[in-house]
């Protein structure tokens, strides 16, 4: 997985390698049980503080995307693979995509180009995730 | 505009209030020219600081949404029927919608569920737009 991050965007560099991690985890890159770089091989890559990334894998860990040890370091527990997901999920993230559509719609997006914008999103992670171990 | 806010959530007050300004707006509730209660009403009818209103209204006066000033309070600048997007707007949001529309592949929500969760949303915020001053 190649994780790049922006260290001049507003968004904090913690929440974008979560970001980065979750859309790899979506489009099929990794699959449970993919490792992932140690926290301090990763800040050392990135440039970025050691505890920067702990905190980014901290959160995947309580959502339940990554497992977190000492032995193992931090592995993917989670993909699309394993079942549907929690209740209190689906509930949390409708909240959350009703707030992100409704910025669309209130800037003036046209409702058939959002959700054109959704289509083409979705297909790219599950053509991606589907094209796993079939032939090239 | 009934605006209510959750004091238990994890999201902060003011990210909710910008948050149910910009669906209120979305919707149609809220159309140009719309005034908001000002800061010390609103802060009063949900019992918080008034920093926390000034914070939300100043967030929404960045995205364009609304406009601030001294006579007239903050009013409604920008809605659904105002023109299409600035460009930084749509590749910010579509950034955005990538990392959530992610999120539920991830949790292992089918890409047919997700995409109806879009498709609904957007549903309920055109159709309510549309309705305003329609026959009834």
């Amino acid at each position: 997985m190649i994780l790049s991050v922006d260290l001049n965007s507003e968004v904090p560099i913690y929440q974008q390698i979560r970001d980065r991690v979750v859309e790899a985890i979506a489009s099929g890159e990794l699959a449970v049980g993919s490792p992932l770089p140690s926290t301090r091989q990763l800040a050392a890559d990135l440039g970025i503080n050691f505890h920067t990334v702990n905190k980014a894998y901290d959160l995947l860990r309580r959502e339940g995307l990554l497992l977190l040890n000492r032995k193992n370091g931090a592995v993917v527990q989670r993909d699309a693979s394993s079942g549907p997901p929690a209740a209190h999920f689906t509930e949390d993230w409708t909240a959350r995509l009703r707030t992100l559509l409704a910025e669309a719609v209130a800037q003036g997006m046209g409702d058939r180009e959002a959700l054109a914008a959704c289509e083409s999103t979705l297909a790219r992670f599950t053509v991606t995730a589907r094209g796993q171990g079939e032939p090239a």
